[in-house]
């Protein structure tokens, strides 16, 4: 995009801004940056005097505009620094003499190099592309219409820097007013290739040169014919972040085999005490059915829950994977000093009274201590880990045992109760379940690393606060995405959440507008609350991925055929126009009253027969990609009848290969509840009492497999 | 605010437009309507030749604006017909000609009236003003801003014609940008008083003349001086709807009163045969416990489930409040003569076959027998109905005795057994629930209008698709929310949900923007979804009305203060800054590195005692106004221990008449759905596993408290 030459010519550039101790760049200087990176800025000179700025605005031709340059000015509308649409000596030089005065009444020690003479830019539609530093990612490039739609509705997108030529297309289409961009009562469409190239210009240039805090293109004109910056303003960071230690994907996932699939744990702090946590690990460990080696280790020695139990873990035979404390943060260094000279390279912090009591410097110590030895450090602050397909409960809390295909991890350790309650209570089938707590080590992107590769897990759900380092998280979802999906459930999402984030981790909380493109940039499905995070991690994995965008409803009740139909176009799902044939063949089997269309109404009272026809019908037809039933409880067809009757077809049909998602709303009286757990037992996402759910968890499935691009 | 002169100039006009065969009124008749409603427009002057153009712009002074004036040209920019900005003799002679061919080569056959020679409005910012019918709702006024706002975002808001002058106020704060006419990037804010009397203004011309079918002031400029209409349009509708059958109020409450507090029924297709319709009902009768009298009808007579039955309803001894039918569609109109002639004032139409079947002129006899005989008639095609406190149920489902406050209504019969299913579930104490299927007559105004009068009923949650009348309803809703919450899930919200209402009762759906803002103009708190609604029926009339906006968490759990946060701002409540004498007194019982501020973290791992002193300190405080309470399940504060002491303190403090809203989020194992069920059955709303609905809850119980005016 910008060859060496140019990039040189912008390092020269900003090079000398800083030595002057500057952070705003003139608009010369813009200027400059602007040519080197081909962003499109309208043609000007600097003119000293008032015969220079009349001898430009001829060269240039047409009307011209006249902007103060000072490096002690940089709101130049506000000091009345700024005339549009000058033409002709005698206007000019009035201009100039007029701005010149301007300047010097509103700050009258301000140096002034001269006045700009600029090309008027033509009339077009007026947007805003730009660059931030988010404290969370790092560089991001912004596009937003001009005007009070960014600043009063918020209508602007967001992505990482640099961003691919598809990436920039795509900012055109996300933010709310995109079709003004398309042209509307008439007028005429703007040069979108155009405008996305200026996108990835300047995402490019912030992306070269980290110091670069901040660009604003503000407005960009744009035409049919292309897109030129009337104004451009860049700004230099003050400070630039410490980079954050980075382990390499091998070693990720090294110590992540070792601490998800271990052969040897010790327990720090293990005790045969009832009510002690040293007491909860060892037993849930071993009543956990936990098949490799637990070692007891508690300075007491003797035995432990009949286990040899050991001083000191340097006296523990054989390697150790996982060394999960359960002492006071006090005794905690001294301990992991050990752990780190018998080479263990994992240790699960469970105590709290760390960063999160405002005790920086004894976490501190820790990393310091775990960077020494190359120990990875899971939390401190955390309720443990699961992870059952090894029968592992490492946590204080109670086992769990149903295997099953998601991994959930959480940031705080309520929501890791939460968890563990809904996942009991609903029979969610989990891989794993992991506290992340403080983050002093170990975060979501080293989890997702390993997920990723965890053949037992088919889908990850993260309850997260902040990310230590987005762009890292990004990488890893990135890479995840493409073989399974992300849910994130981000708290703190409101100015109000937000500031309660802070008050909870002292970690700053993005803001929300960047983190919500960023994830999705990413691939990432976003819960919108606690309930629906838990809903989808339940039901992803059950759920079969969709192979195309047909959607069809067959319901019993016409009711819920219309609040089927609501939630599926809120859930950005499509119903299927039903072909003629299809129509008909589903004509065949519905009452002469019943409406076929889509919803498919096959109307209350009917036999299990009618369910089963039309179902069948919708399995069997390649042209549909997606069931979402509605059941009506009559004592013609009960609720376990039709729960079985459709398992039935559903799993006849995937014995001969046909997979597709089906979810249903059962409505009915209480027994739909055991109807429901059959159905979701027999791999049919099914919901008594709501509407809303099975769809939603049929769009969060949509989603993903749009991210994952298996749909096109 | 039109006297008796300007209306009758206005009638003149219109019933002159109309003689002359049109709909759209020429620009000098809407100025003419303009001026005797008081809204205001630029001075203008019909010119029917460039000689008087010139001395009516002369006149008019300073620049002005020349428009074609013809009958055949409504579009009058497409054909060339507007210059704007003309000043002096010769330009106003150019342009005048200019426009006048411009037209004839647009359309050769229109005929010219002349010219219209207007004020040049001033610049401002651009806005509409509007008036449509709404099949619903009938006139109904619309305001948005001018431009791409209201064309591609929809920003734009929709009020029952006429509005009161709060309601206009009201109009412009609902837009999303608002903002942007208090006047932003130091632009100044428009004259609001103005803004609102021009809305009031519209909203009565088009309810003192129900033939405006439309009505556009596009754009309206507003200053801050004022607002000037630039452009008035005005379309007369083609045909009126037929007025519907009113019924007085007292009329309703009467036959209503007879039917949820019956003294005697009659079941017309009574039968002895289990499986059978007839039987259901009986039994369903018998078995709930109604304590008035039940007459089987069977023309077999004998008697039915040990009660005498007779071969007609003629032959039931003494008055009969509700026939209850339970016979074929094809034998409904006999059977309802004969309870016309017995003089019962209220038919329960369980069959089906009827309008929803396409059987129209079999629905419309049943209607012309029930206002021969003054029979108010339920359905057909429903369930039937529940009256609890009278241990009523007229149903073919299963009964349901558990009394309590909320009122349910369905449109749908599917809808219904989800409603008796989840209360069933979750003990949701109920007064009424009635199925309205194809609302023949009794719809949900009607029932509005007991429910608002019945002492057992504290909140009324209705299922609806589609109302016959918007304006009896939204009548009803107002007389009602000053006394009790109203929750509507409206169906068929999205295109395609609105499409499947149509294909479901033949009902055109409303549009659902105009629905959305009218039920919030109503009063009633709209439920997103299914699910919703029937937790805010079974929440509602649980929690005490909140007396102010101060909302204080208290939380066990960091991480579900911060969701409770984000949900607090969804829900549209204020996080209360907690003053300092309060803070200080809540840092007494929580750990040194608890957060206090709000939400008051009190950390993982506190005893019961601790919860216990914050709730008191929340419950004490006359400031504090909503409690919302984070529990985290640990060893130290079980789920039981924490569901006990939360209801006692709740009892004690109400026992002492200090009334408050405390809803709470409960993080934990499965111990804690028995926590939640106990502290819903103690007046505390609580849900498991989830931050939102908790919140969700007393979030529709303050939308009420405002829309009924309790809280300012």
């Amino acid at each position: 995009m910008a060859g060496s030459q140019d990039r040189a010519r912008v390092r020269e550039l900003l090079d000398s801004v800083r030595a002057a101790g500057r952070h705003a760049l003139t608009a010369p200087e813009g200027k400059i940056v602007a040519d080197a990176y081909g962003i499109a800025v309208p043609g000007e000179e600097l003119a000293r005097d008032i015969d220079e700025a009349v001898a430009y605005a001829d060269r240039l031709g047409g009307p011209v505009v006249l902007k103060i340059v000072s490096p002690d000015v940089s709101h130049k509308t506000e000091a009345g620094g700024v005339v549009v649409g000058v033409e002709g000596a005698s206007e000019v030089r009035a201009a100039f003499r007029r701005i010149v005065g301007n300047v010097r009444a509103y700050a009258p020690d301000a140096r002034i190099d001269g006045v700009q003479v600029q090309e008027l830019v033509p009339p077009g539609q007026e947007v805003i592309i730009g660059a931030v530093t988010d404290p969370t990612f790092g560089k991001v490039v912004a596009f937003g219409l001009g005007g009070v739609l960014v600043e009063v509705l918020g209508d602007i997108t967001f992505r990482l820097a640099p961003v691919t030529a598809d990436e920039a297309r795509s900012m055109l289409d996300s933010i709310g007013a995109a079709e003004v961009l398309r042209g509307v009562r008439g007028a005429p469409a703007v040069d979108r290739w155009a405008l996305a190239e200026q996108i990835q210009r300047v995402s490019r240039l912030v992306a070269d040169f980290p110091e670069i805090a901040e660009v604003d293109l503000n407005p960009v004109i744009a035409t049919p014919e292309g897109a030129v910056a009337a104004d451009i303003r860049i700004l230099l960071a003050t400070r630039t972040a410490a980079p954050r230690r980075a382990y390499a994907r091998e070693e990720i996932l090294a110590s992540m085999r070792r601490l998800m699939e271990p052969c040897s744990i010790a327990v720090i702090g293990a005790s045969d005490e009832p009510g002690k946590i040293g007491n909860s690990v060892m037993r849930n460990l071993v009543d956990g059915g936990f098949a490799g080696e637990i070692h007891p280790v508690n300075p007491r020695a003797g035995e432990i829950l009949g286990r040899k139990a050991y001083r000191s873990v340097v006296d523990v035979p054989g390697e150790v994977d996982v060394a999960v404390f359960a002492i006071p943060a006090a005794s905690v260094a001294p301990a992991l000093e050990e752990v780190g000279r018998k080479g263990v390279p994992n240790a699960v912090l469970i105590p709290s009274g760390f960063a999160e009591t405002g005790q920086q410097a004894l976490q501190d110590e820790l990393v310091a201590i775990a960077e020494r030895y190359g120990v990875r450090l899971l939390g401190p602050n955390i309720y443990g880990y699961y992870s059952t397909w090894q029968n592992l409960c490492a946590t204080f809390c109670t086992p769990y045992d149903v295997k099953g295909g998601v991994a959930l991890t959480s940031q705080s350790g309520g929501i890791g109760m939460a968890i563990l309650g809904f996942a009991r209570s609903t029979r969610t089938g989990v891989s794993a379940i992991v506290g992340l707590g403080n983050k002093s080590d170990v975060d979501e992107d080293d989890l997702l690393t390993w997920f990723a590769e965890d053949p037992h897990t088919q889908c990850v759900a993260m309850h997260l606060e902040d990310l230590k380092d987005g762009r890292a998280f990004v990488e890893a979802a990135r890479a995840t995405v493409p073989r399974k999906p992300v849910v994130v459930l981000k708290a703190g999402r409101t100015s109000a959440g937000a500031r309660a984030a802070g008050s909870h981790t002292g970690a700053l909380a993005g803001d929300d507008a960047v983190y919500d493109d960023i994830l999705r940039q990413a691939g990432v499905i976003r819960a919108p609350g606690l309930n629906e995070m838990l809903e989808y991690a339940r039901a992803l994995p059950v759920l079969p991925t969709p192979k195309g965008d047909n959607v069809v409803v067959i319901t019993g009740a016409g009711g819920s055929g219309v609040l089927l139909s609501d939630a599926i176009v809120d859930n950005g799902l499509s119903l299927m126009e039903i072909p003629p044939d299809l129509d008909a063949a589903f004509r065949a089997f519905i009452p002469p009253f019943g409406a076929a269309g889509n919803p498919v109404d096959i109307t209350g009272g009917e036999p299990p027969s009618t369910y089963e026809a039309t179902i069948r019908l919708g399995m069997a037809d390649p042209r549909v990609h997606a069931l979402v039933l509605g059941y009506w409880h009559t004592i013609v067809t009960p609720p376990m009848v039709f729960a079985e009757l459709t398992a039935r077809v559903v799993r006849e049909f995937r014995d001969r290969g046909v997979v597709k998602p089906v979810v249903a709303s059962l409505a009915g009286d209480t027994e739909v509840e055991e109807a429901c757990a059959y159905l979701f037992g027999h791999g049919v996402v099914a919901y008594p009492y709501t509407t809303e759910k099975p769809v939603a968890a049929l769009g969060a499935k949509y989603r993903w497999a749009r991210a994952a691009g298996l749909l096109t």
